[in-house]
This record gives C-alpha cells, structure tokens and sequence, in this order.
C-alpha cells in the first residue's frame, strides 16, 4: 500500500535551536523566537552567515486569536534579518510548525532553495485559561468547538473508547505521566522540570506549610488517584492528563543535503516525510485511531523505506496521555490496543527499547502549539547527534529518530524521520 | 543581481475555478470552496478523477477572526474528498492563496507528488465592516495596526507621499478606478460588475426617484470627485479607491509538466515564481515603493528569464488605487513616478498595450483576501487559454501573464508568471 515517494534532491538540518518553554510575562513572540535563532547559529558546527538564508518557514497556530496580530512571518523575518526575502506562515493548528519544516523540505528538494529557516512560535500565556480554551477551540472541526465539545472533552471520549475497546484504565494513563514528568527534570528547557515524585513532595511540603492534615499518597499513583491533588477535567482527562498553556519558539536551518558538510561534519538527513488529514470524530471510522496519523506515517515510511522497529526513539504529540498511547500504536510502534501495556512495561521509558518523549514530551516540556512541531525536531536533532546531556538516549548506535505532530482533534498529523548518517 | 533559480521538475496548471465573489448571507467558505472546486473540475479538459489529487494547499488570511473557525485546510480536504491526504493552510495576509499556489510548485517540483491542490477562500461579510478594518488590521505589522493605522490609512499615506514625489493626483487614481470598473461588467463573477458610469446613472436614478435636486456631473471623474458620491475614507482614498469587502473562493489544479498532457491540450506552464517580505512603513526605504514586491519581482523575472516587457497582462494587486499604480512600477511595468501617467495614456486598458487587471481587479471583481491570489491566476488562465469571452485580452498572441498578489501593508509580495507554450 505504500507508495514509494522521492525528493528530487536530498535535504539535511545543520542546526536548530529552541527557547525555554514557559509562561513568561516579560518575552513576547519576538523576544522567544530570537532565543531560538540565536541558539540556532551557534549550534551550526562551522558556522553559516545569517544572510545567506534564503527564505523563511514559520508554523503559527493563532496568534490572530491569542495575540491579537496575524501575518506573523514577515514580523519574524524582519526580526532576524531574512526581510526583504520570502516568509511564509503555515497553520496546521499545534502541527504548524511541522509544516513549516515540511514546507522548507519541498522548497529545497524542488530546486529552488538551498538554505531556509523553518520554525514556529506562539504566546498563550497572556490569555485567561478560557480564552485559550476557546482560541483552541477555533483548531476543532466545525462540529466540535462551536458545540462546546473542546480539547480535553475530545480526548475525554476517546480515553473512555480506548478504555472500553482494550480494557486500559486511568491507572495505565498515569504511567503516561509519571514517564513523561521522569524525563522533564533531565531537560533544561522544559516547562515543567519536575518528576510526579518531585511534585507531589511539593504539595505535601505546601500543606504542611499551611498546617492542614497529610494527605497519605504511598507513591506517585496514589497522588494521581486523589482529586484534590489531580482533578478532573474531562473524565478521564485530569489535570496531569493534560499539557500546559505555553510560550515558546523554536527553529532549525535546513540545507541541500550536497552542501550540508560545509556547515557541520554531523548534519541529519531528512529521511521521511508524511502528512495527512482527519474528518473530526463527527465521521471519523474508529474513536481509537487517528487516520491523519496513519496517513503521515504511510508517506514517511514509503519514502525512507523503514519500517516502525527501525525509528530507535521519537517524540510522540502527547497533548492528553491518551492521545500518546493511541499514537504509538497508528505509527506501528506497537499493535492496536498494546501501547499501553507498553509504557506499562517501561518500553518507552528513556532506558527502555523505544524511548518515547525523552524531552519530557508536551505534558512536561510544554506546548506553545505553533512552536511544538520544530521543538519535538530539536529534541530528535539532540539525540541524535549526542548532545542531549542528561537525558542522552543510552543506546550508542542511534541511527534514526522521529517526530509525531497532531494538530486540532486530529484534522493534521504529521511524521518526521532524521537520519544521522 | 537576479539569481538564476530553477526548478528541478515543471510544473503545469491544467485545471481552475472560482466562485462567484461578493457578499453572501446564504452561503459559507464551505459552499463557496465547492463551488470554486466543481468548475476547476468542469474545466480540466480531458477530466480528472479527483481521487488522484495527492495534497491540498489553502490559503485563508484569517477566518479565525471573521468567522470564528481556523484549521481550515482539513475541513476543506473532507469536503472535497482530499482526506486523509495532506491538507495545509498558508498564511502571508491577502496573499494567502499565493502563497498556498506557490507551495504546491514546490512540493510537485520537489519530486514528492504529481498533483495537488491549491486554493484559497475567505469568508468576510457576516462581519460588521467595523469588525473587517480590525480583522484586517492583525494583518499589519504591529507598530501600525496597535495604533490605529489601519489599512485605507497606509494606502493614505502612501498616496500623498506619490503624490508629493511625482505630481500626480486625485485625478490619477480616478482613471485606476474608472479602468477597472470598465473591465468587470465583461466579468460574470464580478462583485461589482458595473463601470462608474453605470453607477453614477443609477445613483442619478436614486436621487430622481427620491425626488431630490439632480446632481450636474458632466462625466465619471465628476462624480468621483463629488464627497456626496465618493466620500473620503483616508485622504486621498476615497471610496471608490478602496475595493469592497467580499466572500469567495478559488482553486486550480497543478501537475507535473510531464503529465500535463494526460489532462489537457492547452496547459499553463509556470514560467516563473516570486515572493518578498516588507517590514512595515516604520522602517521602509521608501514610502513609493514595496521591497516586497520587487524582491518577488526579481525571483520570478530570475527564474523565468524574462523581462517586464515580455508580460502581456496582468493582474496587479489593486486594494487600493494607488496600490496598482506604484506596484506597475516595481514590477518594471512602467519606470517610477511614469504608472500614473500610463493609466492616463490607456496602456493599461483591456485594448491597451499592457491590460492590467482584465478581471476587474480587487476594486470591482471583489477582494475576499484568502481568495485572491489564486483568483488572479485564474484570470490568467482565462486569458491565456483565450477563454476570457468578452473581456478577452484582444491579442492574439498572448504567451505570458503574470498576477501579482500584495499581503498586509507590504508584509507579503508574490509574483506568477504563467505560460502558453
């Protein structure tokens, strides 16, 4: 079924940087995408002059909603020096800076280009917690967010699909969480650096503070089980259930893949490449599967020829934990209904078989939407060149690593395969 | 300076549609979107199985303020049957569609795929025309829109600022308006498919019927020049300088060059692609000019290898009347400070030398901005396929037209150059 697609020309990333990921008062969209372009030149080996780029990509969901200012790609272009050369925005609502990336692969692979930037940003935090409900919501299908059917009711549904389909429970979610929060603390920028363990002590230390009874948690799950600590937003999404509201930029510098070694000895090669798009749950075949998932990993396994057991570790859109689960299973990481067992039996655990969001994943890390796509990128471009420090993937012959983007309720997905050669 | 660029794999055009433009209760970007797709499909001469289109890129400046909804390239791809292939939206302002046109020539001449998609829509109307200027103004840079300069504002500025410079006058803008006006009665998708004399008459009419002293306008620059007919929105844009707020949608259906032939005898080649990015008029060289458009300019003569003398027609991005006038000149049309004298000599007439904006332009055709890009192309498809009925360029030997799309306040240039081999 797989139709074997071919780039023109081969396309390889000599650098990527990305912000800390927050909720920052002081920095706005300009401020965070600096940051990461800054990082971005200095991570290029032997180093590349500015004005060489040659076109911009940037991934923005809406800071039209949250911002109040749209047409953001000639404001970043300006800002780093790309003006009066081309700037493109694309929006695949928390996928759009995957596009961005995907984008710059089309634009060099044709020809036409042999260095773009392709990156993404966003700024949510100056918005109330319904607004950016409600900003989200503009990313659902028409069917959804104008009936009140938002994000974490969304996912909601579908836990409690997956939940009747396969027999998982809350508790199979909260190894989601509990993984993802014990790779956050490794990584520097992450919003949430803290393990549950880490946050729990903190709670506990709070209530003493106030002098109130101790609450009896024996360990991180039995914090989770208790709605005063973990309450519910839309059963069974609670509140560890769900990624934070965000700030945040990233970007990286793609070139042809025949000039790549005049920038660094270890650049990444793009090895795959899939898109695809969803319907919304109105129409939808299975409440346990996101087709725009499959279709993306159609498209990037038939173009690099590899199969799910080749991607060694990848990031994995984990806005709800559910929706990380679900997604390792649509990429064939394992078969329908054993994910969870999976993250049960620590095969996604950073020292596991198939590391799954060694960043801390958007649960812990963050998810500045438009800047996810590229974020989950850099993390691939961190490992795979060694440089992910404390949270260094263990395996010493890591070949190919991967990025998982969702945008809406399924309506974009998108799959990315870097290759160190 | 011109950079010779290439293209690794041509790319042809070998179908187009658009729907009627204007202000529609009854009909959604939904309705109109299929309307503009049924005709692209209609017009592939040899037909086309839809289920062959392997992406779709849509340009929509933002339906997140006007109508509430953002992600709209997958709602698209589900209506027309696209899903669960790829589905992206671009974003560059009024140059969104452009933008998504130019993106699906990447990815076919990038190797990836042999036919996609490419749109726009946008969906004004059902706002208030208080809540368009705002929505409208997220499209400039910040340092303008936060303060209220809003877009008949810029266009303002820079009209005194040509006319101070060159000489020209109110006079001049009057034969842009009259010029494009005459065009869009030949054209049935027109919003305003009157010429100003039509207009004027039925106004006269109005005043007659009211039983009101009759006005004693000698001629169309009389009744341009009378603020009880065309009152002054920002000096020196009047109302008939601005175009109108409109709903609408529009498509077309590339290939790779080498299959054009299986979809039709009479395919478009792209001869040519451009884009630029402006920083705002805080920072702008000159307040006559737009480095965005000649940066566009000069990728797509660079690629093209042609000259501004080798463009038969085109349609130039007219939101205001000035606009058309100063974008001639940047695109080498018609040397600096000479556009207004052009348009006095009738080279831009439909029987002219250099016909500009054939369709109408934004300022009678209609101006949905996600729409537009593709809608000039349309045009140029029209015109070169020599199926422009009435307002058919007269000669005969038409091979090269171009369109040339302007987004925000100068923030986004585009410029296509199309061919009839």
């Amino acid at each position: 079924m797989l139709k074997k697609r071919k780039l023109g020309r081969g396309v390889a990333v000599v650098g990527a940087g990305m912000s800390r990921f927050g909720m920052f008062k002081d920095m706005d969209s300009k401020d965070l995408f600096v940051e990461a372009f800054r990082e971005m030149l200095l991570s290029v080996d032997k180093g590349v002059d500015p004005n060489e780029i040659e076109a911009l990509y940037l991934g923005n969901f809406s800071n039209d909603f949250f911002m109040h200012q749209a047409h953001w790609a000639p404001i970043i272009s300006d800002l780093i020096g790309v003006t009066p050369k081309p700037a493109t925005r694309t929006e695949g609502a928390c996928a759009s800076s995957a596009l961005s990336f995907r984008e710059g692969v089309f634009a060099i692979a044709s020809g036409f280009y042999d260095m773009v930037l392709v990156g993404g940003v966003e700024e949510m935090s100056k918005c109330s917690t319904a607004e950016v409900a409600e900003g989200l919501a503009l990313a659902t299908v028409p069917y959804e967010g104008k009936v009140g059917f938002t994000f974490p009711g969304v996912f909601g549904v579908i836990g409690t699909s997956y939940f009747a389909k396969y027999g998982a429970s809350r508790e199979h979610l909260m190894n989601v969480t509990i993984k993802s929060h014990n790779n956050a603390p490794l990584n520097p920028k992450a919003q949430i650096p803290y393990s549950v363990r880490d946050l729990m002590n903190a709670k506990i230390e709070r209530i003493k503070q106030k002098g109130r009874p101790l609450p009896q948690w024996k360990d991180e799950k039995d914090f989770l089980r208790d709605p005063s600590a973990n309450p519910v937003v839309a059963w069974p999404m609670n509140l560890y259930d769900c990624c934070p509201i965000s700030d945040g930029a990233s970007c990286m510098l793609l070139v042809a893949e025949d000039i790549a070694k005049n920038f660094t000895d270890k650049p990444l090669y793009v090895a795959g490449i899939g898109q695809g798009s969803g319907r919304g749950f109105h129409a939808a075949k299975s409440l346990t599967s996101f087709e725009a998932t499959i279709n993306a990993a159609e498209e990037a396994y038939g173009m690099s020829g590899l199969k799910p057991e080749d991607i060694q570790f990848a990031e994995v859109h984990d806005c709800f934990s559910i929706a990380e689960i679900i997604h390792t299973e649509d990429l064939g990481f394992f078969k329908p209904g054993e994910g969870y067992k999976a993250v049960e039996e620590g095969l996604t655990r950073l020292d596991g078989p198939k590391p799954i969001n060694t960043s801390g994943g958007l649960k812990s890390k963050g998810h500045p939407v438009g800047a996810t796509g590229t974020s989950q990128l850099f993390e691939v471009w961190k490992q795979l060149r060694n440089e992910a420090g404390k949270r260094q993937v263990p395996n010493k012959n890591l070949r190919f690593g991967a990025a998982h983007n969702l945008g809406g309720t399924g309506g974009t997905c998108t799959f990315t395969i870097l290759e160190r050669r």
